[in-house]
């Protein structure tokens, strides 16, 4: 930093394409901070280092940070700056701020600017100082990518095109940037394994009127390029986007919070730059799912179910949970998936909590091995990549007493979670407005959760998956074709955490002379525990859907299971 | 428009303030196009006039505008532009756009040039091309102010003005501008009657460090200006607030809503503007009530409930409703609120909606003579302006026999108004959080209402007020001491409507390791028609809800009642 002149100097999280997954490559962040939570930034001035992050990794990030120098900002916590205001301290008025900025995307590196305006900051962005003192850095990936071909048939690359390029001319643009790997697999049907669990590779796609060029490593592709190639895809090298574009002539459409402010930054300034947010278009294409996909969907998720009722099975068969640590949950559930046609990976790295290590929502075993117990609660969030499908799913699941108020809780966010399932709404509702169904049942209790409701999940693509949720920034109309995670829960900070998800999609339940009405139908079908339940907290209408989702997680999941296990299934799906 | 080269001319609501009500003199847009609903813009073109209004008044612009030659644009409807996009049409390049720079409010002056920008438009924004051709145009009002002396003293203009200074250190700004004339009336603790329904008057205020300028008539605060003077308001004349601010210096806070265009386009050029937006900083301090306002507020509501009561059982002993038109109850209710003491006006018109006329949200009696019948329900929806509070309630009455499907509709409305009533929110809670809660019983049956379900109310100004409000734009974090409407709905066109409205406070319940927990408390207390509900679709909370509402309302209304009237209320009251 002094021999740059830089009074500070960032290091945030991600790659080039602002992915939630990356290639180890990428890790510069964790290696620096030691901290390995999936969203956070470090801040280094001459004095002092700081890592910001957010609420579900709190706990997490003052672990992994003890004994380190880096102080913690808890985002979003009162009398805790952001950042961009932190920032303003150590820089000097025409002070010069460092970062590498690939990773750092236009519209923050827009907002940043803003922020720091008054300062007349010197932004030297193509510094990669953790690069040079990364001696072991793991290099860019190099497997090879894959077509993407679930058993239902599904729209091809140039039919993607003809919509892609109709929401082109509603943007009233030449060209089309699509810099977001999961969009690009997408559009170009090819999966990849250049990170884990979202199968995905490295790659821009741009779309003319009348051309579409893919840039990737074209080792990755060579098995299948002509088939690329007959869908109307030009083939070039991944380092070639740059030079590309550098040739463009007139409007370019960008997503700004996926593409990178180096790469934005590098066009030439005759290309005018259309910025298309909140609702990126390839993002909402990609969002509705088609009735192909859904259909494989829905036979992705089966599958899933399979395994879980398995799982279930295994762990109240166990002769003594005390022998089991959390990373056996962790490989029982990826090694129950394995058994399963056209599974991939795991879609995450599965969270497999007991007792109080579920109060950290985002708790990943492996710091020190955690025996179960004959008590308290053990929560699941787990799921995969299916080439019919990408499954995510919790359970909170009892292995031994609880107390009362431990079972009122579960009976609380178990309310948040059937109001969600089961409400019916009308068109043009967004989901900040069904947000407070998953909580008032907690609110009355003077409860709450610190995150959303539910996210959008991909098709063999990303566990999160913009730009529908269910949460207080979630802005988008929902519709059907959509799917979202429906996953209120509770925390208590040291002692236990309840969750309980299911995907669920949105589908239309009839039109009126008030419009047209839409609801969600679950795509996974796992009994829910039902011994820590206080079914006296339950209304009708609650017990009603119980008891219809159990008859139907019965009658679809039985057919797959042996005698056996369908014995057991019938027992945990039997009507309160 | 053909003299002065306009290719169209643009005829909006509203005074130079962007008041809800305005004096005579501003209703240019009424006069014009004969259509009197309190939200509408006129686009007339050399070959075409439209006029564009929201949902609540569809049906009454349809029947006023019948005959003439302005075309309806019914807003936020599929396929009908908005006016900016219309207007792309009639202009030609380089075109030129004509309307009265006093009542385009600056925020819309920018939205609408930016929607334009591609045809290079010349403004001509001092055109008052309807003054020119409306011969008998009332004068501007002159009737005097008066001091706002509500019986529980609340605080001082010296003391707002501390608080108002407080904001501006916050926003970094050396003078703020205020335009809207209840933010005005608030800072200045002063009331008017320059127009019905909101006790205020003409005037701008502008806040400096130091000094606080009012400009208004000085006619109509002579009799009170010392004291005025004594808490350091310097007095100037209305007109002279433009000439006052064209020597402004540094950095000066508006707000861009409620602002006109005309003068920010005539402020120095050297001095900086910032707009303050969504929550302007006097709105929000104006938002939270005091103790003191909140006490006032209640004995105002009290008042307000024993007219309500007494209007009730007049109505209910009538020995034939068919005798009694829709005007006899607007005059009934305004006479029993003549009766209550500090009573100033009725807050709005009226609105006694008998059957199919209630299908108009914002229907107004007056066109013709409608009587009663001795079937269906009369929907009134009235309020009173009070020295110690503003008052708005809706109450839709059954007169006779009602369908099954009224029965089954008064009941779904009535669930959606007791969810917003007794649910306990976390803080930072927004409006667009909790609107669901009044729809999900509608949406079950496939039904909705058009508008949203609360609103915000003043103190002795006005009866919508912002910045909180419960509907999908309602972004404001609500807090105790903020007012709202809560007025789920449902209307059949040409058949009836059905509304339930009280009148809400922000409360905190309880605090926890979650946080803040608020909810609301009912501030009138007026029985609710039980012989229209259908009690087997209420839940067991949905009943100890009302049970305890209607006790409450004796509580607190039967002692100001005779022995008569008490006991009407009691039985109005019973539990179920």
């Amino acid at each position: 930093m002094k021999e740059r002149g830089l009074d500070a100097y960032l290091i945030p999280s991600g790659d080039a394409h602002a992915s939630e997954y990356v290639a180890d490559y990428w890790n510069a962040r964790s290696w620096f901070s030691g901290f390995t939570g999936s969203s956070g930034l470090v801040v280094v001035t001459h004095t002092e280092a700081g890592l910001w992050t957010d609420g579900r990794y709190f706990i997490q990030a003052e672990n992994q940070l003890s004994g380190s120098e880096i102080k913690l900002f808890k985002m979003a916590t009162p009398g805790v700056p952001e950042y961009k205001d932190y920032l303003a301290d150590p820089l000097p008025q025409h002070g010069k701020l460092g970062f590498d900025g690939r990773v750092v995307d236009t519209q923050e590196f827009e907002e940043l600017r803003e922020a720091l305006k008054a300062k007349e900051i010197t932004y030297a962005y193509s510094e990669d100082l953790v690069g040079l003192i990364w001696e072991d850095r793991p290099a860019m990936p190099t497997a090879p990518a894959f077509e993407h071909t679930p058993r239902i048939p599904c729209a091809t690359t140039s039919e993607k095109l003809t919509a892609v390029r109709a929401e082109m001319a509603k943007h009233d643009v030449s060209a089309y940037l699509i810099s977001a790997l999961d969009d690009v697999a997408w559009l170009m049907n090819i999966r990849g394994r250049d990170m884990a669990h979202t199968p995905i590779a490295y790659a821009y796609a741009v779309i003319t009127a009348s051309e579409a060029h893919l840039f990737i490593d074209p080792g990755k592709v060579s098995v299948f390029a002509g088939k690329l190639e007959a869908q109307g895809v030009t083939l070039h090298d991944y380092d070639g986007a740059a030079g590309f574009m550098g040739k463009l002539e007139g409007k370019l459409l960008i997503n700004p919070r996926k593409t990178s402010m180096l790469l934005v930054e590098s066009l030439p300034k005759g290309l005018q730059v259309k910025k298309d947010l909140p609702e990126d278009a390839i993002q909402l294409l990609k969002a509705i799912k088609s009735t192909a996909e859904l259909e494989n969907t829905r036979n992705a998720y089966i599958k899933e179910s399979v395994a879980l009722v398995r799982f279930l099975k295994w762990l109240e068969e166990c002769p003594d949970v005390s022998a089991i640590t959390e990373e056996d949950v962790v490989r029982k559930l990826t090694s129950l998936r394995e058994l399963m046609p056209d599974f991939l990976e795991d879609s995450f790295s599965t969270i497999a909590a007991y007792g109080a290590n579920a109060a950290q929502a985002h708790y990943r075993p492996g710091t020190e091995t955690v025996y179960l117990k004959p008590e308290g609660f053990l929560l699941i969030d787990t799921g995969g990549q299916y080439m019919d499908g990408t499954t995510d799913t919790t359970r909170t699941i009892r292995l031994g007493p609880i107390t009362d108020e431990m079972k009122r809780n579960f009976t609380l966010v178990l309310k948040g979670h059937i109001a969600i399932s089961k409400v019916k709404f009308a068109e043009k509702t967004t989901g900040i407005m069904l947000d407070s169904l998953a909580r008032v049942a907690l609110w009355e209790h003077g409860l709450d959760f610190r995150h959303g409701t539910g996210h959008g999940i991909g098709f063999c693509l990303g566990v999160h998956e913009g730009p529908q949720g269910i949460s207080r920034k979630s802005t988008v109309e929902l519709v059907p074709g959509m799917l979202l995670s429906n996953e209120p829960a509770f925390y208590v900070d040291g002692e236990y955490g309840i969750r309980t998800e299911n995907i669920i999609e949105v589908v239309k339940r009839c039109e009126t002379e008030y419009g047209a009405f839409y609801g969600f139908e679950s795509l996974l079908y796992c009994p829910i525990d039902m011994s820590s339940v206080d079914v006296a907290l339950l209304d009708a209408g609650e017990i009603e859907y119980l008891n219809e989702y159990h008859k139907r997680t019965y009658d679809l999941v039985a057919p797959h299971l042996t005698a056996d296990e369908a014995a057991w299934l019938k027992k945990a799906t039997m009507s309160v």
